[in-house]
């Protein structure tokens, strides 16, 4: 990696410190306003889809301090739907970052002593590039816009790493697509991370998996405001498609446990049922709540684009081996310098224990020192983001090491 | 039950013989070449929301021939989506009926002994009354149908029944929705059926059910071809919703066993991934097929007034007892004079063991005489459905006893 000489993060002539919006914003439908830091790559960034994008940007948020001997930075990774607010504010819905209870002083992933880097991924909505950005043309992409891989993510990751003068990762971290981003950046550039933690994830998207999220695209495709991708600036967006596909994957995110002592059939506001169609049941009106204020904070085109770059994944594709995957997979691990981690839950059914083991199993056959846990916690696939003190002694004793 | 001397069902002056279509499928999207035997109810049919439909028509198949001690009908309740021709071709889609396998001479529903009866539920499509039938005004229903419940639609079938001159049932025979039927008249009519055989079913819906049936309401109403319901002649039914509806409901009848061995990662008629949204995986060719075929037997309306009627389900509710549903559910059996059978799949997800487990312990806590199996199959939910010669055995053993 070529490390430019900067002293401090954000401060170098390539970074364009923080962004009241991004150009593309004003033809979103949704109003992003994008503070963080923005990298623009001044190289184009080649994508596996045999594109390359030029002076594509990277939005990010760092939190603590790099070290002078700049050994103490930790990538976290993002899931779907998630963004690089990992430890401040959502600044379109003020909430709390998305794994605030994880990351910050003191906490299992401790800024007062790493260096945290979280990047908005490639062909997202929060300031990265995306469908929604302008395209060379001065006009949005829409769905111009390549098609990208989890590995291109990763790219612009690496990018942004190189900007920052990061060329060693203490740890790179990720839960769900983000374990994929993890997983990727140990298989493609094994000499950056010491430490991979990758969490509820697999190496290959299930087709159960490749099913839900053709399932969600079909939804926002099916809903006439798409216009082919090309609703930015009309003043209709694709909400409707937009929002039953976030609750359809919703679902996926959560175990019948959850949904059974959440709500039950208990009903919501009412005594009895209203022989209606409205949401007589509390999971219904949590449904269609879910789906409403996701569509506050996300563009549907990214939506397409970020699930395909998941049903397309598969760690291995390129390695050689029989048609048995596992044995593709020992090759992608055999130049991995790291350790793994790797965690799973029990209820959690979308990316199951089954799937970590493949991994487990690959990286043990590759002679890559790795440790497995299976957590218990009743929260389904949104475990690795809510409150589980066990995944928490995981990751701090993980980082400890 | 009022039994009317008729000697041959279907030539009985309240029955109106085949019909060439039901009065209202000129008003439907989807031509319905109803060939069914049709009852007109000639009292009105009561509803729990408190409603009443005059002139309700039930479309029925049957097949054998009743004894002339009326001792060998079996009551056949489809599933929701399913229709009266359990062993009959489709009238729309020409295949075989969709229990051929299991219903016929000589098969375990033994039709060389035993006289079957499959009506369409009440709220369906396929002539019997529902949503796209014609209310007393001469215009469809559209939404204005009130909402029915699974008790509404075996209340039909009992007066179909008592048309029949069949006043009790050898049996009653059902999976899923059609599992929650024959629970429901073994519960409410406690006299009619001697058997109850009822498979990958459940006593009360589950929050995870009721999320995914809310999901695919939402999906079809989300198209703006739905129109609030009234899109009957319009020439624009809400199929684009519909298919979504379908898609997102047939993932969850499948076992992710299934989706890798019959589709796994490979790709549809191609030798490398596009980089673009076509459907790149077999899985995902497969998924749209099923989505668009439903939409040319299945009106849009039916689908979110049975889907509703499934989420109200809970077969103890007016039972008395504490909090604990276990304890409803046995006053629910208290009055049951049957014989029960359940059946569940391994592989089910959707109606996993747990919920027949709960009905064979409220069974056996009333001292009602039941057997259970849990069967091994790879194919989720729609194991019943499929080549399962296991669950062969066990209905004709069943109905043999």
């Amino acid at each position: 990696m070529d490390v430019p000489p900067i002293d401090r993060p954000g401060q170098s002539p390539q970074f364009e410190g923080k962004m009241p919006s991004d150009p593309a914003s004003t033809a979103l439908s949704i109003a992003s306003p994008v503070v963080s830091d923005v990298l623009e790559l001044s190289s184009p960034l080649s994508l596996d889809g045999g594109q390359s994008l030029v002076a594509a940007r990277i939005a990010y948020e760092t939190y603590g301090t790099l070290d002078a001997d700049r050994g103490n930075a930790i990538l976290i990774c993002h899931a779907t739907t998630g963004d690089q607010y990992v430890a401040s504010p959502h600044p379109i819905t003020g909430k709390p970052g998305w794994w605030d209870r994880t990351v910050g002083p003191g906490k299992p992933i401790d800024t007062d002593r790493f260096y945290v880097i979280c990047p908005n991924v490639l062909g997202s909505c929060l300031g990265s590039t995306g469908p929604a950005s302008l395209a060379p043309d001065g006009q949005p992409w829409g769905m111009r816009f390549p098609v990208i891989t989890i590995r291109d993510m990763v790219r612009a990751h690496v990018a942004l790493l190189e900007a920052l003068g990061v060329s060693r990762l203490y740890a790179v971290v990720g839960g769900s697509m983000g374990g994929m981003q993890a997983l990727s950046l140990a298989v493609n550039w094994p000499d950056i991370p010491e430490r991979v933690l990758v969490i509820a994830a697999t190496a290959a998207m299930p087709a159960l998996n490749i099913a839900f999220q053709e399932v969600g695209r079909q939804a926002v495709m099916a809903d006439p405001n798409w216009q082919g991708g090309a609703y930015y600036g009309t003043g209709h967006a694709p909400d409707a498609g937009l929002s039953v596909a976030r609750m359809a994957a919703h679902v996926t995110y959560l175990s019948e446990e959850t949904l059974s002592e959440k709500f039950g059939r208990r009903l919501q506001d009412r005594a009895a049922k209203s022989f209606g169609f409205d949401a007589d049941f509390q999971v219904e009106s949590y449904l269609r709540y879910q789906g409403t204020a996701f569509t506050e904070r996300f563009d549907a085109n990214s939506y397409l684009y970020i699930t395909r770059a998941m049903s397309y994944f598969d760690l291995a594709e390129d390695f050689p081996g029989s048609n048995h995957h596992s044995e593709r997979l020992v090759h992608a691990f055999a130049r991995s310098k790291a350790r793994f981690c790797l965690v799973s839950f029990d209820t959690d059914w979308l990316y199951p224990t089954a799937e970590s083991k493949k991994i487990v199993h690959a990286l043990s056959a590759a002679g890559v020192p790795v440790s497995f846990v299976e957590l218990s916690a009743p929260f389904g696939h949104d475990s690795f983001l809510l409150d589980v003190p066990e995944q928490d002694r995981v990751i701090a004793g993980f980082l400890a090491q």
